[in-house]
């Protein structure tokens, strides 16, 4: 029971719905506080460089050292796990000559997805997601992508393994290694959105966990479950919905970095991104549906057991009243000296009874 | 009753709604996983080739074998059912020079309905339905179609007999034959927007089925029922709703593949895609009637339930109470030795009886 | 009651929702079998042929007695009531070079209204409305109609009066005389939308019934009536939404065959038809805010009947409790042997009785 | 009682929705009949003259005597109260040039807001709204406008003061004296939509009334009430949607009468027609609100009366039922030959009394 | 309990929401009448007026102090606080040339935000928002802003805090200094924006109490409370979705006073405003779930309660007839006499008690 009142607790995603936003109101733009929790203990550096022929793999501790990787011919990925080390995204900044809006806007973990062009680069921000089982809520986690002439920085909050393919591919040499640093991004945006997918079949489980509960034994916890998956899908929409409009901008070739090819491939994220959004809405309208079957079956059971009960009042109730006729203590009832009074009044009870139950069957009341 | 509750399990629908799609997850684009449940024994290549005057039907277990049609004048036809076979794909595939992506999207069962173009061809996914008049399920099967200069693939989940129409059409020698591969996909398209008015006649004569068991006989059943139907329509919507986009397209006369005069067919493939559309929207909108209806007749129904009981009860309490004032064992309780006070109670609450069912009736109350 | 029940089946508009589309799947395009019931006889063909100096009324057996009509200088209007010969359909056809598509639509009573532009004549496909008004039902019948460059063919599925004012403003010679074909269809056209506004006039007639019904006596009829015509509006959006859009684009002058001057009368069609759609949502919305009202009247009244059931029950309960503790057979009751027990008692009961009802009557309960 | 029904019966303005319209169904177009009640007894035209220097006011019975105003530099402002006299609106018609439809337009007072541009002039129909505070209800009255080069002509359906603000300005000399006809017909407009917002004001005025009725005494009235103003508010939608067109229409400049000056006040008027929407809009929030409201509060009430008197009930049952078993007749029943056998059972039944109650009051019941 | 009355009355916000306008109606436009409440004892006029190098901070009295500001090269914002005294309004708007609709504008507090080019400066309205915690009430207030060549007019109903951000910024000599007009309207904007968030923030907490309140002990106090923030979301919409236009517009480049570095900034506000009105729409589902909820948890909390005081009825009502049968005075009652008549009573007694509580344990009514 505590168990449940827990799942059914204020979510996270709820806490930090505008919260940490506030914490910078009315700071100059291009001021740099980490708007997050600390997610991680130590930021991390991780730097893949390859082309076609070769791929390095380096941790630095020392973001400056990543500067000198702006100049070179080779793709550079450049993954900054933990945001709290402000200094390190100030560096990064300075050598790949970001914005200060756009350093801001890493930081600021309360960002709306969307896309910014830049001269030299592109701006991304979105949500990547994961599903806690335990206690069925989704958390978001920010990412930030930026994408060079022949770099991409991301940014987490926190390390995650989600970016784990990406680099596995990268290692086994396949035709990742043979394209650009759009196509990364897109292999990264890939990744982003099939952690949608992951997540909504996991919520596609308990939804269909859901939905058998409701057929077979409704408890008020069932309730409180739909309208936890319903709020759940609320507060998704607000991460799912801008990426339409955020990879829609990408593939309509808005962006010289992105090249013609990868815009193919985008594509496909982009039809990947429309199924998420539709199976959003379609939970949405599915949970709506089972709300309702849900009220309208307690109902039904509750006037079930209320009629079966009124019922009984209702035959009692008159056989009561007979009995309660001859129990009066008048003098003259000449019934009660009868021999055969007492079975007579049982046999008009009995048969009362019959009557009435006779009555409720052909109502169909009973 | 287990039959009824058989009907209204969780629907196929709803169980392969994200789940197939996950199984390729963090794969590379382009790797070739069949991500739907394999559905039939052998995959089969039935090709037809055609022109005005002859038409040949081949039946290969060699994929490779399609590769000249590629080459030839005449219109060719090429059928696969049953996805399972990864390697009849992939052989296709190279034959025809199709693109990596599209290879993976015929494979993947869980696309959203969609045209694209390439260079050569133009790649069209969307759903097939058939009804499963046992379980009142419409099942979505997927069907890709690639129409190229002088052939049409076409991919199926399984074999069905929608293209039966066609196949016979092409067979009897009519206009079909004297028109080119575009007039083919026309036919295809036609055939398969078909299978969804059949599949909605049949849901519509189970809603009317449904409005005449509401009207006479209502039972928890016959919500359930709405309820599924109403499943079905939200997902119905799923499959439906991106066919006017993917059709309006095609007769937007963007794609070089297809001709004016098959445009003025497709415009009319369109219309019935909307009819379609216009049609499950009315469902949903009269299934949302339904359940109001159903709700408030069975809350009338109980309400009237309710009132018959208490007004019973109601009218035996006050006479039940008479009796027990006479039932009460005082010494000095004149009425008990009245000669005429055991009829003259009778007589009293008679008329306490007679009062009270006046009083309920002329407040319209029984 | 078996009035009702009537009143409120299934309404011949939902049954024939999908139903004849579904004859003909399967079938190739072209291929010309009529999908509506037979509802004349014998089909009539109505001929006037008119200029400004004079006209003529003609009836033909024979359809291709009209084919010459296509070369003359002078409006002709051809009018077919009755689908189901076919052949006169086919001739027709033949004589003014209409496409398949064009005479299988005209067949098939089952189309979404649309406009289509061929080059030589303009194909309006939409419905006429009659209201019955034993039944409350609306029941849409289509018309077809083509405009050609000096000729208009209107086909319906039966006889009516609806074209009777057009016909006598042709004899009285008046403006209509004066113009071409394009004026003629304006005319045949506004006839139409005419018969959506009588029968929207009529369903406000029995809406207003409905509303006063409401305020005065609501029955479980009254709901059904009401549900009855929200079910009628659903069903009749289906036909008015795409009148919008088919007369729009008639008067966006896109069509050689409408001059400026009928555009200018096609424009007020066009506000009519605004006028029908505003008014079918607003019936929708008032009929949406009758359903609720009817729903909390009715529960109000009911509540109000249980309350006083409940008070009932609940003033006498207790008293039945002091009349049973003087029904007990102890014999040391001292109660029992006062002079003033049994006129005491009763004083007690009054009492309580009288504060009881004080209290509820207080607590605004009775 | 009588008073309420009076204020929730069918409003003037629902029972005119279609009914009007319908009187010339069939007519030929430009027919000119008047289709609304005769509101005025006799109809009036004023006439106010005016330039920079001078102004003149004029009132004619004979409509001919206008005529001559068409030729003069000075701008004329003809205003017609009551439209029953239709050879009136003939007259001017013909004098000044007006297209048939449009003097078909005026007279016919069912007409939904437009704006329609002709050579010469500018035609213009809304409705302008007076708020009857006995009934709540918003009765529109429709105003039709026509402004040409230096005239303004403005037809209503009965006098009203509406206007009078103008009046007052013109005479007083003001910036309005020195524009010409497109001010004045802006100056009509802005008096037009303040007449919305003062029918809003006082709706809000009552709304608020109903907000407080509703947090102290709901009674089903309150209800009523909530659902009038929810139907006048559907009705007041018909009205003010086509305003925003209208007027957003006549500040995009592409009518050559209007001048750039006068559209800069005109989009002052827009930005009030668009603030008249989002109230109503809002209102119809807030009275949905106000009805769920009613609804959950009404039916909290009747549940806690239902509890208490089942309360009472349940306390009662069981201590009737102890009575009862001592009420019995055995011959052999020990306790009622106890000496302390009657307090006992006293002290029995307060016990139960007393630990149902406490029961009760743990769990929240009571 | 008064207290809650208070929170729950009826919102200032309602109270001004259309009658400030109506003071004015009818007035001619450009009459300067202050059609809001007098907010502040005394206007009060600040100028800050600065360049790269130096700032200087004055207070005046006299508006036409200000005239010279607009000829020097300096930035000068002029910042009004209190709206009361028109005389100042008047001045300030000749000396920088201001349009009589803009100074109308300014002066009536019930402008909808909106943003007007005019040929020297851009007229901006918009509503800044304060939450007071105590009455759970947001109070929009209406600020004004010209932003000319190189000044900046900001007008406040009365003194706030909100920009003293931006006043310390400028003091403290940073980017801003450095940049013209345009960014300071930004730093403007932004501090807006920023109170928004500020308020959602505090509604965002409020809103979470809620929640738990709802899971742990729900009142009518809280559906109160729901319905009261679901009254503030539906006013705060009229003030939130005009910003998106508003700003959007500012970021199009299409005003010349707007620099494209400026814009840049302005998308950081735009991204802002977009996370607010999601966050709008988003508590509006949130709290319409809410509601939903806390209603059906109500009804199951009295639905638990009827059911068990139904049970125990039921339970004893038997019982009760059984003694009411042993307690009529019969002569002839066999049972009456035997010896252990009365035991076997209430072992019959007892039985069918048992019997009943086993027979609603298993059907789970208990």
């Amino acid at each position: 029971m505590p168990n449940t009142k827990k799942r059914i607790a204020v979510p996270a995603q709820l806490r930090k719905l505008v919260h940490k936003r506030a914490k910078k109101t009315g700071a100059a733009p291009g001021t740099l506080i980490h708007s997050g929790e600390k997610k991680t203990e130590r930021a991390r550096i991780r730097v893949i460089d390859y082309d076609q022929d070769k791929l390095e793999r380096r941790e630095y501790d020392d973001a400056s050292a990543c500067c000198p990787l702006l100049e070179t011919s080779t793709v550079s990925w450049i993954n900054i796990d933990g945001l709290h080390q402000v200094e390190i995204i100030e560096t990064i900044g300075r050598c790949f000559n970001l914005h200060p809006l756009v350093m801001e806007d890493i930081l600021n973990t309360d960002q709306r997805p969307k896309v910014e062009a830049y001269d030299d680069y592109v701006f991304i921000v979105l949500k990547m997601l994961t599903f806690n089982e335990q206690t069925g809520e989704t958390l978001p986690e920010q990412v930030s992508l930026i994408l060079g002439r022949n770099f991409v920085l991301s940014f987490q909050e926190r390390e995650g393994d989600v970016f784990e393919g990406v680099r596995e591919r990268l290692r086994s040499g396949r035709r990742i290694r043979f394209m650009g640093a759009d196509y990364l991004t897109y292999a990264l945006l890939d990744a982003i959105v099939d952690s949608y997918l992951l997540t909504l079949e996991k919520i596609s489980d308990q939804i269909e966990l859901l939905e058998e509960e409701l057929m077979e034994r409704p408890t008020p916890q069932t309730l409180d479950r739909i309208h936890h998956f319903k709020r759940e899908m609320i507060l998704l929409r607000k991460s799912v919905w801008p990426l339409r409009e955020l990879i829609g901008g990408l593939t309509r070739g808005e962006h010289p970095l992105v090249t013609q090819e990868t815009i193919l491939f985008l594509r496909d994220v982009y039809d990947h991104t429309i199924h998420v959004i539709d199976t959003v809405e379609t939970f949405r309208d599915l949970l709506g549906g089972m709300t309702d079957l849900y009220l309208s079956s307690v109902s039904h059971r509750m006037n079930e057991v209320m009629k079966v009960l009124t019922l009984i009042a209702t035959i009692f109730i008159p056989l009561t009243f007979i009995a309660g006729v001859y129990g009066m203590n008048f003098e003259y009832m000449p019934e009660l000296q009868w021999r055969w009074g007492y079975p007579a009044v049982w046999a008009v009870m009995i048969l009362v009874g019959i009557l009435m139950v006779g009555f409720f069957k052909r109502k169909k009341w009973l």
